[in-house]
C-alpha cells in the first residue's frame, strides 16, 4: 500500500522533529505572555503535556505536500493544538467525562481546580484565534484572504457544526445503542472535523489548488475515522502505561465504540480499509506527500 | 455635559431599535443552523435572553460615529454578544460564581445541565469567530485585512490578555482586600477589554482614522469602568425585579467593589468623572457620535 513512499523516509525521526518544532513554537508563544498573568501557569501546564501533536503535524505535512514552506503553517499548527488541548481539558471535567489522568499526568481540574480548568480551556480556544489573526495581520494585506480562510476552516471545524456538536452527541448517546451510521457521523464531528481542518488549513497555507484540497480532505476524513477506530481498539487492547490513560473505560461506561458494534476483528479490518482509501486519495501527489502516507500507516500501527 | 448632543435624539427608541436589529440578526444566525443539531436548543436559549445588548450596540454606534454604514458592523456586533453570552454562561457555573438566575431566567446549567452549559459557552465563543471569518471571506479580498484585524481585536480582548485573565484575577482575589489600582486593572480586563473591543471593531469596520480610533478607545475605556462602578452600586441599591438578578451578592461574598473601597457617594462621583472623560474624548466627532454620547450618560443613569 505504501508504493509511493520513499523507502529512505523515516517516520519516527520525522515525527520527533516535527513534534519538537511544534513544541518549541508553543513554548515561544507561552514565553511571550506577560509574566504576571494568573493564567500563565495553567496554560503552560496544559500545553506542555507530552501529546502526540498529530493535528499540528498533519497541518505542516499537508502544507509541505502541496509544495509550501511548512514554516508558514506553523502558527496554524499551534492553533490546532491549542484547540485540541482545550477540548481535552473541557472533556475531562467532572461534568463531562470526569477523567483524572491525561497523557499520564493529572488533568487540569485535578492539578488546579474546576474553575481554572474551565477558564484555561476557554483561553486556549480563544488563543487559537489570536494566533491565527495575529499572524495573518503581520503577513500583510496580500495574505489576509488566505489567513481569514484558515480562521473560517478551523472555527467551522471546532464549533457547533463540528467538534462541539460531536461531543454533545457523544454525551447524549451514553447508554443508547447506536447504529454504524450514527456512530460514524458522531466521530466525523467529534474528532474527524478538526483533523480534516488541520490538513485543509495546511493545504490552503501551502497554496494548494482546489483539486489538491479535495483530495487532501478525503485523505483526512479517512485517517480521522481510522484514528477513532484504533482509539476504540486501544481502549480494549492497549497498555495503560504506554497509553498514559486508563483502558476499559469505554466498556464500563457502555460507550458506543466500533469494537462494541463490529467486534474487534472487523474493526481492525475497517481501519485498514479506511487507510487504503486515504492512501488512494494521495495518488496525484509526489513524494512530498510521503509524510502524509507514512502517518496514515502509523495511525493503524500505533500502540498509544 | 451633553452639549454636543442633538436635542431631538431619543436614546430610548434608538436603543430599542438597535436591540431589535441585533436580536433579529442573532435569530437569523440561529435559524441558519441545521435543525438536527443537539446544540441548537441550548444555543437558542442562551442567545434569546433579554440582554441589554450593550456591546453590539456600541459596536454599531462606533461604526456610525465615523461615518460607516452600521450594517457593515452587524456581524461583528453579533460576535461580541456571542462572546459576552458565553462568558456569562461559564461565569455562572457552579465551579465559578454559581448563579442560578440571569436576566430573570434560570442560568444555562440550571435549565439544562453543567455539561451542556460548558459546551454551549464553548460553542458561542467559537461561533463568534465563525461569524467574523465567514463574513470576512464573503466580503472579498479587498476587505480581508479589515476583517482579520477585527478578529485580532476581539480575540485579544476576550482571551488570556483580556476578559479571561480578568475573570481569573477576580476569582483569585475573592476574600483578598484590594487597593484601587488592582481592582481597576482587574475590571479593565474583565469587562473593559470587550467593551473597548466593541467600539474599536465598529470603528475599524466603519473606516475610522487612527486618531479617531484612539479617541474612541479612550471613550470606551472610560465608559467600561463607569459601567462596572454602576454595576457595583446597583448590587447594593438596585431593585432585583428590575435588574433580573439578586442584589447584595457582592457583599455576602466579600467581593472587592468600588462601594466597598470608596463608599457609595465617592463611587457615584467617580462614575460621573469617568463619563465626563468619555464625553471629552468624543470632542472631535460631529452629531453622528450622539448615540455614543447618550449611551455614556445612560450608563450612569441606568437602574438595571
Amino acid at each position: 500500500m505504501l508504493e509511493h513512499t520513499d523507502p529512505s523516509f523515516e517516520l519516527k525521526s520525522y515525527l520527533a522533529l516535527q513534534r519538537q518544532i511544534v513544541n518549541t513554537a508553543l513554548d515561544e508563544h507561552l514565553k511571550s505572555l506577560p509574566l504576571e498573568l494568573v493564567m500563565r501557569e495553567p496554560l503552560a501546564y496544559a500545553l506542555s503535556t507530552g501529546g502526540k501533536r498529530v493535528r499540528p503535524i498533519l497541518c505542516l505535512a499537508a502544507c509541505a505536500a502541496v509544495g509550501g514552506e511548512p514554516e508558514i503553517a506553523l502558527p496554524s499548527a499551534c492553533a490546532l493544538e491549542m484547540i485540541h488541548t482545550y477540548s481535552l481539558i473541557h472533556d475531562d471535567l467532572p461534568a463531562l467525562d470526569d477523567d483524572d489522568l491525561r497523557r499520564g499526568k493529572p488533568t487540569c481540574h485535578v492539578q488546579f481546580d474546576e474553575a481554572t480548568a474551565i477558564l484555561t480551556g476557554d483561553a486556549l480556544l480563544n488563543m487559537a484565534f489570536e494566533v491565527l489573526s495575529g499572524t495573518g495581520c503581520k503577513a500583510g494585506p496580500g495574505n489576509a484572504s488566505r489567513w481569514l480562510r484558515v480562521v473560517a476552516i478551523i472555527s467551522n471545524a471546532s464549533g457547533c457544526l463540528g467538534m462541539i456538536e460531536g461531543q454533545a452527541r457523544d454525551l447524549s448517546f451514553e447508554g443508547v445503542k447506536l447504529k454504524h451510521e450514527a456512530l460514524e457521523s458522531m466521530h466525523r464531528l467529534k474528532t474527524g472535523a478538526l483533523i480534516r481542518a488541520a490538513v485543509h488549513a495546511g493545504a490552503v497555507l501551502g497554496g494548494a489548488s482546489e483539486d489538491q484540497i479535495d483530495r487532501l480532505k478525503r485523505y483526512a476524513e479517512n485517517i480521522g475515522l481510522a484514528f477513532q477506530v484504533i482509539d476504540d481498539i486501544l481502549n480494549i487492547q492497549g497498555d495503560p502505561s504506554v497509553l498514559g490513560k486508563a483502558v476499559g473505560t469505554d466498556a464500563s461506561r457502555q460507550k458506543n465504540t466500533y469494537p462494541a458494534l463490529l467486534g474487534l476483528e472487523r474493526s481492525r479490518a475497517y481501519a485498514d480499509q479506511l487507510i487504503g482509501d486515504a492512501l488512494r486519495a494521495l495518488d496525484i501527489f509526489d513524494n512530498k506527500a510521503d509524510p502524509l502516507r507514512a502517518i496514515a500507516q502509523y495511525i493503524v500501527d500505533r500502540n498509544r
